[in-house]
């Protein structure tokens, strides 16, 4: 029989972590849940464990809880050809099954969504099945994520044990928005790739994939309203189809994982006028996008409107950061429109930036913006704005005594391509630090870890990105 | 909808390969088939491109013909979502099936097999449809796999197409064993990557994985006679049960690949020590195996009957390297045995090696034995023996010359974890070098690449492999 060979290099880190002996005693789960309890009975998972929905809400027409449960099911055999000798086991301590309860028969991911969810696993019963209680089917996939983590392969037995029952764990997570950013423009990612780095996420409970797609050094997507702009990918391959991007915004929703697409501007988008030249300043001098040119807002216009229909995510990114102004100075006919309307380069950046959040408000879309719009003009910025902190500490306490959300991501600590930064900098980081109003910190939504691309292509992102990531998805 | 994410380093180095517009009027075709015709139309792959065996012979019962099929479709897509606009084509180039006609009913994979195939693409067809020849499944196997690096997927259309039609492809492999090793003792290597290994190995037409199971380090494999064994495992889950070989020899059958089980024996098996220490001469001196100690052949003949339910190709590999008999002449009750026995050091390791040997052939197994065994007493070897070079160049010329049967593996030109020999090296290696008799030629069976595992785990190991091991597969 061929298996589907999901993500492989972080699924092995599990495997190992789910099939080790070592620890029997320690506890095996990640990250932890809020709370949990339990006891020194060894369980035996039934060859035929099957998934019970009775009493459940939800109807699961799209067939994700049954297609997760599959999954975990692959995940505890951990790939090993399973032969169970029968002579084994007790059959009184036989776990026939999970009982998967949920509340909402409504399956529409957004942010926000209740994400909790309570798993018991009795050490008795006639026969004994386990109990997964969710409000929604995102809190029911953590906790069959959760489940597969209690489940070791016995290489004596060859059964499946869930060793320490009874378990009672209920969880929630500590944070709304928990991210993963990667970067499709310094190198273009595969999409098999992209599809196992969602996997993982899933295995870790973080839930917005922040896909970074275009900067300066290419343009992978196709963007309908204006074709040429994937002129700037890098080959005629390196490419994704909107059709792509609707599979993968799709997949990660499979797995309870919001897409957050970001559109960096105006710095950032050289590879834009590979296919329109003229968002450029100069061939000479082609980056900022042209402030001065309509065309610059309209296509932005067109680019986020074609977004809307596949990035249904509430938020979308709009970058923001690492704006040099110079070549506006230094090109005539930009020069002579900022003269005209009076404005010197900081306020036509602060223009560029408040003008592409009107077009993604009009959208549906709120925004998030690096940093660098708020250090330079926070209090001019929508209300609809999350500011993404990644320059250092200290910023999170600023944005939210400013009354604005913030995503946290200080680069010392949060930035996967700092390979100096080890897994417990990952873990320390506390994306709280100094903010003791609760309301404050409320406004902090979430921590992101960032996997930016200039040094890794499709053979080894997924071993730069884990086990660090992991790390903080433990925070 | 999920995909099967299969091999993804060597599967994504062919995506761009296969994909790439940049050499319209090249041949992306590797290895080279044997012969070939083309033409200049474009063709457009059905999206309901279908497999028809009407007149084969082979009835598939395994569906292993239909797998493949599927895989071959999966790879043309290049894991993109297929929108094709209809619009573009026109309907007389429409490639709307295959037809793949096996001559042989029987799908047994053994050493020899015919593994030719012919593949014509005619331009023209009321529907068109592609025709694949082969005498054997093998064969057909190949076919596909040439069939998919015909086809490219255009990013503007939608359309996979096959440029160049029409084609006549007729191809058959230069040698009966094409092989490449991995080694599970060095660094455990999950399974799910062992069969990522055998997929891309199909791209190529590699057709024998030499697995290199245990070693001086670690013993993964359940021995059932020998349960304790496995205690020499690195840890208790970095191991594989008897069901999980199995499982990978079905999973290599399916692609037209053998393995290949290797007992590297006198030398290379401290490891077999720790669950049974009276195979060491000593616990200070624990290697070579114990030469004086029947039970060590009581032991290797109960391994090689566990290993021949399993493992049903016709050769079986005793390893035979890099024996330092020292520790028998410093062990007193080892050295005894010797005076008794009147053997030299030499003579020991001869004895050893041969009756081995005639445990193997017992089980019903042909012998492979590293270059040492020759060297040292070629002309004693079971003339069952093949002879695997490794040491460096000139070697097979002599094998050869003495009547046995030989592989090439020159370390200098063929090992895979010797990082700085480039792809082109790999490629220019030649097996026949110096060997101009045709009868002489024949008993060089072929080559194989070997994949050492010291410094390669899961993260790692395709990626060392691949492209290299490809540049060798096209030799």
């Amino acid at each position: 029989m061929e298996k589907k060979t999901r993500n492989l290099i972080f699924g092995l880190f599990w495997m190992l972590l789910a099939s080790s002996n070592l620890c029997i005693d320690g506890l095996n789960i990640w990250p932890m849940p809020s709370s949990l309890k339990y006891g020194a009975k060894t369980l035996y998972l039934s060859k035929d464990f099957g998934l019970d929905t009775v009493g459940s809400k939800y109807v699961d027409a799209s067939s994700t809880l049954k297609d997760a449960f599959q999954r975990l099911l692959d995940i505890v055999e951990t790939a090993h050809a399973i032969d169970t000798n029968s002579t084994y086991y007790n059959p009184s301590l036989l776990l026939k099954g999970m009982r998967v309860v949920i509340s909402s028969p409504n399956d529409e991911l957004q942010f926000g969504v209740d994400e909790s969810y309570k798993l018991s696993i009795p050490s008795s019963g006639n026969p004994i099945y386990a109990t997964l209680e969710a409000p929604t089917l995102y809190g029911a996939l953590h906790g069959l994520q959760t489940f597969s983590q209690l489940c070791h392969f016995n290489f004596t037995t060859r059964i499946i044990e869930v060793r320490q029952a009874p378990w009672n764990i209920i969880d929630q997570p500590r944070f709304s928005y928990r991210g993963l950013l990667i970067d499709t423009s310094r190198h273009y990612q595969p999409l098999p790739i992209i599809k196992n780095v969602i996997d993982a996420m899933a295995y870790t409970k973080l839930n917005v994939l922040h896909w970074h797609i275009v900067d300066t050094q290419s343009f992978p997507l196709e963007i309908p309203s204006y074709p040429k702009l994937w002129n700037g990918a890098y080959s005629p391959s390196e490419r994704y189809t909107m059709a792509d991007a609707a599979e993968i915004v799709n997949y990660a929703k499979r797995q309870g994982i919001n897409v957050l697409a970001e559109l960096d501007v105006p710095g950032h988008a050289l590879s834009w006028g590979i296919g329109y030249p003229s968002l450029w300043p100069s061939s000479d001098c082609p980056e900022p996008l042209d402030v001065s040119n309509e065309f610059t807002f309209k296509l932005i216009d067109g680019v986020l409107s074609d977004f809307s229909k596949v990035f249904n995510f509430k938020f979308v990114h709009l970058g923001g950061d690492e704006v040099d102004t110079s070549c506006w100075v230094m090109t005539p006919h930009v020069r002579k429109w900022l003269t005209k309307h009076g404005l010197n380069e900081t306020e036509a950046y602060q223009y560029f930036v408040l003008r592409a959040q009107q077009i993604a408000i009009s959208h549906g879309y709120e925004i998030i913006n690096w940093e660098e719009t708020f250090n330079n003009f926070g209090n001019k910025l929508s209300r609809k704005t999350v500011v993404h902190n990644w320059l250092g500490g200290g910023v999170a306490q600023q944005v939210v005594a400013a009354g604005l959300r913030c995503i946290v991501s200080n680069q010392d600590k949060w930035y996967l391509d700092h390979l100096d930064i080890t897994w417990q900098q990952f873990y320390m980081n506390e994306p709280l630090t100094n903010i003791t109003n609760l309301q404050q910190q409320k406004l902090v939504i979430g921590g992101e870890v960032c996997m930016w691309g200039e040094t890794v292509d499709g053979s080894d992102i997924e071993q730069t990105i884990w086990p660090r990531a992991a790390a903080a998805a433990g925070n």
